[in-house]
């Protein structure tokens, strides 16, 4: 197998990208599903926002700097015009701001001032849980919950929004976008694509799908650094009309000229809320840049090759997968059920092969494409069968939960 | 009064800490009430975050790393707790999380939950735009604005909560918290402070006031850096019964365990919604450890000084103070009304005082009293009066308005 990763190495395209990353000695990260690693260019670009914009230019850099940098006021709207070709969006449909849960309670309430007269959101059980949770904090909302394959027959003309995870957290299923786009469409529901564990890794085209409203991650695929901006998209049909209940002075026509009375800015901007986080966006737009360079079609290409060729190698273990088996069915992981999946996750970080764990027993590798070699694969499948032959898993060390899981 | 300002300097306790921030050459910066300067601890903290955090212990630093450092997880509480004694709250009360627009939206629905049957909310017009464009996003809400000598008068029963910023943004005036909370409580309010301009700056003591709730701003006096986090406050009487509409899933009582219902965390986590922000997180804990080191106490004293030192040195000048004239009625900064505030300001700016333009006819200088120093004062007030003088405010560069003024 090491023989056949090393060939696969040499005749990946995108191998070099490897090293834009600062990536730890002695560890296979297969996690960057969870926390994308660190671009050496978002050091870089750290460094200069901390010195040059923060130390020195200090107030000035909220506009441009007379040598260039600053121009802080212009944050979210850019990385979010950076991240709109990654999903199939247009520049102007994009935002990075907030988190994942702060938008999501954003777009619950632009798709109920899209869609006056209905209160009930349909989602599934199991979807991510701030999801979940985001849609049982809006008082005015009815919350239905229907599984996979019950998920069109739970469509009727109460429902005002269908809120699903394209690409499923823990087991990796991807929802068909544009099939359930339209039959949400077709009983009159506006539909919310979260796009946590989608974008960056696999296809995603919201305009091709007609999909209303989405949100997404930064400090996954993308790269941004831990508890990165998420973005939110809106598509421009809906530019004119949605409202959004965080009516933040960000998000007003004319924040700086301090009026009491709320006006929201032109489209996609009024999803702001306060004042963006500077550091933290310069690394997502620093993350996000290097995806985009590496482009999207060699990416998908690669974390298909990278996890198929993880299934071959560990094609011999006795190894319960949940995830789809097609990789064009399923997001860049894969993930495994086993009663001892936390024992599991924790002997292999041991022996450096970082994956995770999700409750209550699931084991879960993420193949992200952009910086993960063959070899890699074919190592974290050979740690991965010697844990299970060894049964190093059962030391007493790997069974204390620790308080991140 | 370069030789008073030299002595002031010399007898001044606290003034060798100018020495831990790291401010720009050729700059007296008046704006530390809009955005803080570095702390040069903060830029070894960040490089400590990015590189060993960040890149070398990936997600393993949610957790504590075995060397110390990480443990992500706790920094929203972490950084409550020390920001907590600077405002007069207990540890356990505050959380560093999200903006303050977005915890306003939060802090507005803990009112509600803790007033039901009620749904007016209380505040003054001419507030900071984003406290009163956040009332008027919540469609249940009623807002009600009245002006400051008929505030008492405004408060009746129908009152849910009285949302008032402690220190006027603009004007520099400060609220008598104790007296409107009193006021508010004896007609069943709850009241939300909003400590944006005052947290670091002037005494402060929630509890002492018997407050309910409040939120304050990390990247002003707390030099928490551009966009950093903001602060929520909830009294300890309250943690058994508020809840909030951002029902993230890092304000659950067991994250990881990703169920599908909500179930609040103990106390002021349950204000958390999504992920925490680790890297504008580590920078306003820097931040705030070095404001606790200097002490509210030296802090004040010193604030109080120079602002009346600059009094003193333009007393002959002709300017329309609009800040107190006590110095314990108002915040750390003078503002003054000029019909070409803006040029004005602009200005001196050129001559490398940076203070700030409020619209529509503010000149604002903030004094913050963690590194300015009295030469500083002098400095500034002897350019503030050439440019009087002189007239040099009326070239015409001086009059194109920036993007963010």
């Amino acid at each position: 197998m090491m023989q056949r990763a090393r060939d696969l190495d040499a005749a990946d395209p995108i191998a070099h990208f490897r090293d834009r990353f600062d990536l730890p000695e002695g560890v296979i990260y297969l996690d960057g599903n969870s926390l994308g690693p660190l671009p050496k260019a978002s050091r870089e670009r750290l460094h200069q926002v901390i010195d040059a914009e923060w130390g020195e230019g200090l107030i000035r850099s909220w506009n441009e700097l007379p040598g260039g940098g600053g121009d802080w006021i212009a944050m979210p709207q850019r990385v979010g015009a950076k991240i709109a070709p990654l999903v199939g969006a247009k520049p102007h449909e994009v935002i990075a701001c907030d988190s994942v849960s702060v938008n999501l309670a954003k777009l619950i309430g632009a798709a109920l001032s899209l869609n006056p007269g209905r209160n009930v959101v349909l989602s599934e059980p199991g979807n991510f849980p701030t999801d979940l949770y985001m849609i049982q904090g809006q008082s005015q909302v009815e919350q239905r919950l229907a599984e996979r394959d019950q998920m069109i027959d739970a469509l009727d003309e109460d429902v005002a929004l269908l809120l699903l995870t394209h690409v499923h957290y823990k087991t990796g299923e991807m929802f068909d976008m544009e099939r359930l786009t339209r039959a949400a469409h077709d009983v009159g529901a506006i539909v919310l694509w979260d796009l946590s564990h989608s974008g960056g890794a696999v296809p995603v085209d919201v305009n091709g799908a007609n999909a209303d409203l989405a949100v997404g991650c930064g400090y996954k695929y993308l790269n941004g650094g831990p508890g990165a901006p998420a973005y939110a998209f809106v598509a421009e049909r809906h530019h004119g009309d949605f409202s959004q209940p965080l009516t933040g002075w960000f998000g007003h026509a004319q924040p700086f000229a301090f009026s009491d009375e709320y006006e929201p800015a032109e489209g996609v901007k009024r999803l702001l809320a306060g004042t963006p986080p500077v550091l933290a966006m310069a690394a997502l737009e620093s993350g996000v840049e290097l995806i985009a360079e590496i482009g999207m079609e060699a990416l998908v290409a690669k974390s298909r090759a990278l996890s198929e060729f993880f299934r071959e190698c560990v094609a011999d273990l006795d190894l319960d997968l949940v995830s789809p088996r097609d990789p064009a069915q399923r997001g860049s992981q894969l993930s495994f059920r086993h009663a001892n999946a936390y024992a599991l996750s924790q002997a292999l970080i041991a022996r450096g092969v970082i994956g995770d764990f999700r409750d209550p027993d699931i084991l879960r590798l993420g193949f992200a494409p952009a910086y993960l070699r063959f070899v890699d694969i074919a190592e974290a499948a050979r740690h991965l069968a010697q844990v299970l032959e060894t049964g190093e898993w059962q030391r007493d060390e790997f069974a204390t939960r620790a308080a991140v899981t």
